[in-house]
């Protein structure tokens, strides 16, 4: 339960918020490559954090973010035409570079040298992993880019995708690192029986049947949360029918990531998954598959990586991302549910994992009112995830650096991990250097 | 004409407000019992006095009305699973019975006792009639169901529908106790010729057609408003070519009820329409057709039955009740007004009565200013009306007692009347006990 | 740029508004002859400076217009019956002269005197050109109509149409007399070569293919505003090159008229643009094309005359006046942008000029926040534009009189003119009385 005032400084992410300061200081995901796949090919529409921007790439290849008002009477330079390294609004001819700054304005008269005094506002831009990141603090306080792992992958070897999300982000942040609602929303309508002749109860990675037993039965895991120089790990502690422990290995990672386990067997893997506002009333759920390589070899099913899925609304093609799809489940149509599947197949009777998350945390209403709930102890790590934004939002706003900025700290080594544990084991190991069971994937797959 | 302040404190109904706390002494039709026609069956939306509710019926058959939000974490229990007497919410299994009572809780340790400290909010539901009634009061004042005539009736002996209203239900409660209107809105579009050899013009029922004839030839009835223990009668009294009186009487019951004279030769009969809100602007018109013996049998073409008469948005079958129509006409298409057909057949050349009624009332706007109208003496029952509802909840707020709470009280002898009498005669007997033309057809419809 | 409160009292035209007070002091276009084609037509709704109206044709054909609300309970007259010389409200009916005056009120007693005191809210109408004007402002302020030249035309001379536009009216207005983003907006995608062979670039009026040269090549035309009486004029002046200027000369006319020279060869001719309010983020692009018998026998393709385009959701046939055609290009569909066409046919890739106006217009937001532009010397004329307004606004508050309000000035005297000249011609006179090359069309028209 929150406040009034914490509810507002937790979800408002505009200009001039507290939460809205703190993100900025972050290098976030702004668009897909593939939405800008070549030199002077079509700007597209991004709105992020409330604010309606452009991006573009020029004829050099690099990608340019802008405000989308021409600086000089407010045209929508999403209009313009991109060419000869820059942007050129529609209306009177000016033209900004990838940097912001007006290179051109033949409106004026040759001699004047107006153009120098003008620049559009812009956005530094970084590709990486299929996904073009932007930068949107003070130009004085930024940093480097902090690599997941993306910077030393071949192209291709990372899948991105988005899904639009129609409710605060922070519902779905908290939605992600809720290691109990899996036993429920994501189950089946009845608990299956014991895998007979299944012998995977034991230390290690459990069999997919196996597991999805264990997730069902013990509903009320335990909770433990771990915080770290990142933001912090927690686990989802299941007891097993052989008495061991089923451990659920999730990462928050400061201001908006999640690392979610994923049964890439025999090795495990995980994915991460980012809840990025488009303003404070919607986001865009993007998904990284880090493990490409050995989700295609070892078990295609359980891939995470989504269609993107954009807007129901029609769009032209210069805005639409190669595989885009249209969002056919929504609040307007209850997401499709099928009353008959809910009470004989599915527990929610809804199709697809994203759009059961996105069914219960949209029913929430557009921001949720945090000031009615009831929270239980299989809410710690939500509990944990508001105080480290607020906290971290006010201690900047107190000239507090928020916590893992510096590129150099080790974000390619954070990883979720999910296995089974003998009691006297600890859990903190789980996914780290120290734990004998983690390949690290991404040297072998950077390799030719 | 009403200052500002008043039309506030008439149109407001959400939690909190003047009128919103008399409302919510009365039990209001919530929904129709074919919504949750069976138990277990899928939960609906419901809304009303803008408050988001879901509606279930049990395994034991019981109805439960909730919060829509779920008291744990605000996810929406028109998902849930209504299963083995209880609704269960999709995203953590938190269960509720139809009081309210969380009764299981799976998400949290076996032997913690959280699940009997949390509740969801929950209305009590009585049904009758065919209509799920309920009551939004404080617990510490509710008082017993009033019955209308519903509770002696077997099942299927009343007929309820409702229509979707896009305005004020005051607009629509003012429209159904305005007798006036029917000599225009509802009218032809000529007048129509006297019927000859016609021998009705007399003390008693006067035929379809000369009544026809009266109400479109005097178009200025005069009111005459009087209260009684439930709220008021008033008739519209015209002259006939005989020199009698046509006396048509309505009845206001506290606080939404109108009772409205229905043709139903030779004895007469009555229809009532509440107007509940959805929200302020945004109401149910709830019809009930309450002789529907007499009517089948004698005049069918006059029955008030309206079919049930839903948003335009498309909507899944779990939210449909049986014979459920989309609206088809509405401001945004000008309720298919037929220009030609207004000039030649009807007045206003939009088909169906309570079409009709909407298309006036709805554009009035959402919320009609009475600041700027200018009331005639037919306006009279109207005036009451404001009057009688704003006194009520302003004594209310002093805490004074509204009145015709108590279940003990006659409800079920209200009628409303037409019939042509001599000058000297009292309308005010019309339709009581003390009429002698008065046939009580409750006792012989629940007869076997 | 302006103050916000600069760009407050410029934009907002509601009741009580500064501007709106000034905009009211004025006859304004309110909709087409044609959408109250006959004597008893049906009614139509009208939107005006933020007030909702219904108009009608009575069956002596003189036109009321107004206040769409019924002064007894506010329903809507637009459903109203249009018969012998009023229209009648359909749901007591209370009938109206075009006055306002109530002359039957059929539900209140015959000997009651109440209809002599009930009026309903009515503007003066005037038709002219085609067009139905209207005067909004106070009685005892009302001028005469003022005449631009469709007084004394015969009817069908003047063509008259209206373009739904989903903005504040002074994006509208202000994108009217900026001369200089012809060379941009409207041009082709690449400059075009010089017309080789062609000898018009001398004084007088410069071939099609010239003038396009011109303009495309000379983007910083030198802008040169002069205040007059009605308003100002102001002139594009670009180099040609022979050396001589081409002078645009394009009118301001208060409060919202613009005169834009159209090359209609060989004798020059205009048209007149009006962006004339629905409310502040609305207007009705209004086109009026007052040369027909030059342009059609001369230079058909390059009439200005637009189709009538009305808003993209449904209306019923009666209140669609001849010929409408419903937008298709707007800003949800990107205003159907061909990012192919933009690279090697026109500038934008958007087809029409008008859509090519409205794409950049729109896309500014519904009321552009004008505290954060950067004008340069070619936005000399919107400079002005904007100062004009709002101080006669503010003037008019204080007590002054508006000005260009006496109808005994000569409007039908403003045109406005495009053509080459000497360096040291004076570029005042050109479409004035002492201009030789002018043809004053009008007498010529109006003979039989």
């Amino acid at each position: 339960m929150l406040t009034k005032e914490d509810n507002e400084t937790l979800t408002r992410v505009g200009p001039g918020t507290l939460m809205g300061n703190l993100l900025r200081r972050y290098w976030l995901p702004a668009l897909l490559s593939t939405e800008v796949p070549a030199p002077d090919s079509p700007p597209v529409r991004v709105r992020l954090l409330g604010e309606d921007l452009v991006a573009f790439r020029d004829t050099n290849g690099s990608v340019g973010l802008f405000v989308q008002s021409c600086p000089h009477r407010g045209a929508s330079l999403f209009f313009g035409r991109n060419e000869e390294c820059g942007l050129r609004c529609v209306y009177h001819g000016w033209k900004y570079d990838v940097t912001g700054q007006c290179v051109d304005m033949p409106s004026e008269p040759a001699e004047s040298n107006f153009k120098s005094k003008v620049r559009v506002g812009a956005y530094p831009a970084h590709e990486s992993g299929g996904i073009i990141w932007t930068y949107m603090g003070p130009p004085e306080t930024m940093q480097g880019f902090r690599d997941f792992g993306s910077e030393s992958l071949p192209p291709g070897q990372w899948r991105a995708s988005k899904v639009i999300s129609y409710c605060n982000w922070i519902q779905g942040l908290e939605g992600n690192i809720d290691t109990t609602h899996i036993s429920f929303l994501h189950g089946p309508a009845r608990k299956p029986s014991f895998p007979d002749g299944d012998d995977t109860d034991k230390p290690g990675y459990p069999s997919l049947r196996m597991r999805g037993y264990i997730h069902r039965t013990d509903g009320a895991p335990t909770l433990e949360v771990h915080d770290t120089w990142y933001g912090f790990r927690y686990a989802g502690i299941r007891r097993t029918p052989a008495g061991l422990l089923n451990v659920r290995v999730s990462d928050f990672i400061m201001p908006l990531f999640t690392y979610v386990p994923q049964p890439y067997l025999p090795v495990g893997g995980d994915s991460c998954i980012m809840m990025v506002p488009i303003d404070d009333d919607t986001y865009w759920r993007w998904s990284i598959d880090m493990k490409p390589g050995v989700r295609e070899a070892q078990l295609p099913r359980f891939g995470h990586d989504m269609p993107t899925i954009g807007p129901r609304t029609a769009a032209t093609p210069t805005s639409t991302p190669p595989g885009l799809q249209q969002r056919t489940q929504f609040a307007e149509n209850d997401y499709l549910i099928d009353r008959e599947a809910q009470r004989t197949r599915s527990f929610t009777g809804i199709e697809g994992i994203p759009q059961q998350d996105l069914a219960v945390t949209e029913s929430m209403g557009h921001i949720y009112d945090r000031t009615r709930e009831h929270l239980g102890t299989s809410d710690r790590a939500v509990i944990r995830l508001r105080r480290m934004l607020i906290e971290a939002a006010r201690s900047l706003a107190q000239g507090v650096e928020p916590p893992a900025l510096d590129p150099a700290l080790p974000y390619a080594k954070i990883r979720s991990a999910e296995r089974n544990i003998a009691p006297s084991d600890d859990w903190r190991l789980l996914g780290t250097d120290a734990d004998p069971l983690v390949i690290d994937l991404l040297p072998a797959l950077a390799a030719p």
